[in-house]
């Protein structure tokens, strides 16, 4: 497509495979400059930016004309001759032959000037064109590839959690409801509870899949809408949860720095902040973190939770991401495990992303004792009903086991250094943005 | 996990690398039989099955005791050298030399014996367990794994679409709806129409993720909630489409016939049905598929629906996979584009499994023409402002593209031969069913 083909087809990112060859290339003008005897135009087909080189007396007058009037984003296919161009980024240009208008774009909103989040925002079906805002979204790509490869590769097997759920897996306050058949359905923050009896089935397991949360929250780390990817482990405990955890996200910043280096470069990313992310990552106790805060003047009381402020001073110490564990347990949620050591402890933890980000993961070992659970669920004031079925795993053959959750967005924030969660997910939804 | 550990950890599935070695195996009692003398434990860990030969006098006399009042799904470890078994299918069994009991199940719902569909729908949770529900689910994994190979492989980008949309696709009378901060969302039938925005910025995109459909239909073949994949591919006409649709379901037959084969042959599959999908897959007009409904005395008028009795006679005339393509358009949705050679035709596609499964894959052309789907938009009652983004992909630099989609557990119950949908994914939403 179009008929009739005029040469063989090329890609841009496969384009040095055909030097010497006449291709045809399909796509859109991204910009053009003249010299007045050269129309040099930028096409973009989807994998990258070739520029195309139309010389006034090697092409028809009409097809001259036609390049001159050309606007941003008109949809045009080219044919020409693939030659090296050292000077280019790409490391080739296209020799234009001919040039075809499948569809002439007129005043396309966004310009090369700067314009607001917002209009950018609601244009968000077109900024996707840009090449900023393609190469993240070509790493979150690549990163949802890592995250399942490193799983895969290790025999997780992949599970599935639904996203309707009949009740709340931590509290109801954050949660979307939907009308489900004359009852009601909310919409699921996390598979966690779902992968505890996968991992009772499968030994290993992990959900990937969007999660929800109704959070009245206008912050930079805050989607309503958002992936998550969750790992869940029969015979675990929070040592070697701790070590999963480390493995796997050493594993996927490294695999990104390493696939993705023109697309972090394009977007400014201090690499070096990658190149860091090494095995061992520290591991300091929540008690450590609270006399951190306090060494740096931070008002903090024991049993306090860390919000935005207090993560980004705790990650400024570290040259790389952090693990802070053994939480005060009455902060947290009812599944999780009391340290046998410390009955004010869960065996829990987080780990917050290096460079000033925060948390990217949380998780820990999950409470395996029937007895245990059942006072968690009713000191938490949750229906005992609404979790019959997961006291069930801890009737019939409980074990230790842990998991934890990695949220895709924030950790594809810090990857790529971005200021604010918008730009990592095609089609942002926000508290006061659910379009386009 | 736990502490101490006996000997070094093996797992079913790599056991063959293990030969007289002594290890521990960590996982649950599936199954057990007794001669007196030996009792023949089915240790389940996740990855398989192994049988543990405990002998009496190769154990202390508390093991042995401990063996024989085991019950199903009891969490044990179980130390011992690895030895060929050559009886066994898995190859190899475990001579028990200890065996630890972590905890005690006591009356494990799901004996042997046969349950009722609700009684196990029930206990999904549980149910998992069995070895059957877990042969299909490992397939489920593999099918995800190879669908998302097949496009990235051929360098389409991930664009996950959104689940919370401001408007319908097709209609509002099957969605789910929820309140959005004061105002409403619908929850996604399809990616679809961001996917046609991502086509023009990555030129070839997919997406693949949770959708939703408030029908209320009891049949076999319906979730509310399922996974689809929905590649999109700008500069892309209907025979292209159909192109990449066949060679789409052909490799991820073949490639689960490949790899999964024990699977298959332990939930029963016949192979020869899959043996058979191989390249090419017929293709019929919508009238070709009249004509033949009609010759097997089917009274279906042109311009009608086919339902999921028509799907399986006409599916039942082929050993493999058809695509029945240029239905009727008045019957279609708004953004399909008329065939120019038959104003009464839709460039669309419907692709049916074979051995008498119905529609796995629907696609097609989609209308680019800003006056054609501002028409077809005014003319189905849809609200045009809210397409208003949808609009732009027409106005700035509009090509010819197509794509479809492919609904994850209608074709997993297909490859899987499963007469009902409801086993084809880990936690089914079912009009009657939403736990648990």
């Amino acid at each position: 497509m179009p008929n009739p083909e005029q040469a063989p087809r090329a890609w841009v990112h496969t384009i040095g495979r055909q030097v010497g060859e006449e291709v045809t290339m399909h796509g859109w003008l991204y910009n053009k400059r003249s010299s007045g005897k050269v129309q040099f135009l930028q096409l973009r087909d989807g994998t990258g930016i070739v520029q195309c080189v139309v010389v006034k007396n090697e092409v028809t007058p009409e097809v001259f004309a036609l390049c001159d009037s050309l606007q941003q984003e008109s949809a045009i296919s080219v044919t020409g001759e693939v030659r090296v161009d050292s000077r280019s980024p790409l490391g080739y240009e296209l020799g234009a032959r001919n040039v075809v208008l499948h569809h002439a774009a007129d005043d396309y909103p966004i310009s090369p000037k700067e314009h607001g989040v917002a209009f950018l925002m609601d244009h968000r079906h077109l900024w996707l064109r840009s090449s900023r805002q393609h190469a993240i979204l070509r790493i979150r790509a690549g990163l949802a590839r890592a995250c399942r490869d490193f799983f895969d590769s290790r025999n997780f097997t992949l599970l599935d959690a639904p996203i309707f759920t009949p009740a709340a897996c931590e509290g109801t306050t954050t949660l979307f409801e939907t009308d489900y058949f004359g009852g009601k359905a909310f919409l699921s923050q996390s598979g966690q509870l779902y992968m505890e009896a996968g991992a009772m089935a499968f030994g290993k397991v992990y959900c990937f899949g969007p999660t929800f949360r109704a959070e009245k929250s206008k912050t930079r780390r805050h989607l309503t809408e958002f992936w998550m990817i969750e790992p869940e482990v029969a015979y675990f405990d929070l040592e070697a949860d701790m070590d999963l955890a480390e493995e796997f996200v050493v594993e996927i910043a490294q695999r990104m720095r390493r696939e993705f280096e023109p697309e972090l470069t394009l977007i400014g990313r201090d690499l070096a902040v990658l190149d860091r992310v090494r095995k061992p990552l520290p591991r300091i106790r929540y008690d450590e973190a609270i006399e951190l805060l306090r060494a740096k003047g931070c008002a903090v009381a024991w049993g306090d939770d860390f919000g935005g402020d207090e993560e980004t001073l705790i990650s400024q110490e570290f040259d790389r991401p952090v693990i802070i564990h053994r939480y005060p347990i009455h902060r947290k949620a009812f599944y999780m495990k009391q340290d046998p050591a410390d009955a004010r402890l869960a065996l829990c933890m987080d780990m917050l992303a290096s460079d000033g980000y925060g948390e990217i993961v949380g998780g820990g070992q999950r409470e395996d004792n029937l007895a245990a659970l059942e006072r968690k669920i009713a000191a938490h004031g949750l229906p005992k009903e609404a979790f019959s079925w997961y006291f069930d795993l801890r009737r019939y053959g409980s074990v230790p086991h842990a998991g934890f959750g990695l949220g895709l967005e924030r950790t594809l924030a810090w990857i790529c250094g971005l200021h604010h969660v918008r730009e990592t997910i095609p089609f942002p939804r926000l508290m006061d943005r659910l379009s386009p």
